[in-house]
């Protein structure tokens, strides 16, 4: 039997093992420990199974979960970036690119292909799958920070303002998200929870 | 706007953030740190991506990864039970089922009722999708002992034939993927790695 490919794709499969230790800034609900990319990217996959049928558009499940799997995964070469750093912006940097070139590029090639272009379109956020793929990316460090009185709004001195900004991207996959969204980031100004004004 | 069905759904997701603090008694790749349940689910979804092309059977694969999100949600209330132990059995128990009404119940009626329908078919074991999804929870831990010179068979003194008979359930989802892990298993004990005999 010829394991030629299989040896590709076992290689990449112990790869990917090391985005269990890229930790984000963001806290677990009701917890001061980080989370790190690959529960992350579990919780976003399943938290768009149940929240699907608020899209906007008509969307490819499977090709969302596909993109909610792998989008950090180039992360083991880049490192996370701070949705709310100043310096470094939070997009498609050259970096990302070449991370997922290579780490991709462990897969035989057809499948290589297949997950940087999937990678590429989430990125570039114009597809109704990618659209409603970056809202759950939104979304779910908002129920975090709202769980964590707080978390990295607090410790990073983010503002009302920027919040709304941020996570007004997530109109664009799903209103019905964006509108219960907005109201969670008004009462958390309310709540003491999130600065109006810095 | 109505949320009523949407707060059910956040509950839901605020209540499986806990899935990240259920540890695995099989450690990392290279590594002496136990896995937890989300980043195992994380790993199989993506490994049933790139392998799904070796199913013996056409599968459905929306679902193979829908069965691996979900597949451990469970042990919120029921807790991990090791494969190999000899006095908990490692199947479907009442307590699994009691747990799967309880967490998928949080969700809408219909919604509760396909999460619980797929996480059965799973356990069950009898459909394309729930051998191939299988395959994948036993392929995992496999490489991680041999990244981690015997891991788990070293620890708990588990031999040769057990691991076979444990693993060999991979032949249901397929045979390529059972050939190649046999041809591991073999080689862990000319290396050392595993016992023959206890």
């Amino acid at each position: 039997m010829n394991f030629e490919q299989l040896q590709q794709q076992v290689d990449f499969i112990h790869e990917i093992d090391k985005v269990k230790y890229i930790q984000r800034r963001t806290k677990l609900f009701n917890s001061d420990r980080p989370e790190n990319d690959a529960e992350h990217s579990w919780h976003l996959s399943l938290m768009a199974i149940v929240l699907a049928g608020h899209s906007n558009e008509p969307i490819d499940l499977l090709k969302v979960i596909k993109m909610l799997l792998i989008h950090d995964v180039v992360e083991i070469d880049s490192g996370d970036i701070f949705l709310y750093d100043n310096v470094v912006s939070h997009s498609n940097t050259e970096a990302e690119t070449i991370a997922a070139r290579r780490i991709f590029g462990l897969l035989p090639a057809d499948q290589a292909e297949e997950l940087i272009a999937i990678w590429e379109e989430f990125e570039a956020g114009e597809t109704a799958e990618a659209k409603f793929a970056r809202a759950m990316d939104r979304f779910e460090p908002l129920l975090q920070n709202r769980s964590n009185n707080g978390g990295t709004w607090k410790e990073f001195n983010v503002t009302y303002d920027k919040v709304v900004q941020k996570k007004s991207i997530i109109k664009e996959g799903s209103d019905l998200l964006w509108s219960y969204a907005k109201t969670l980031i008004d009462k958390s100004v309310d709540e003491g929870m999130l600065k109006k004004n810095s």
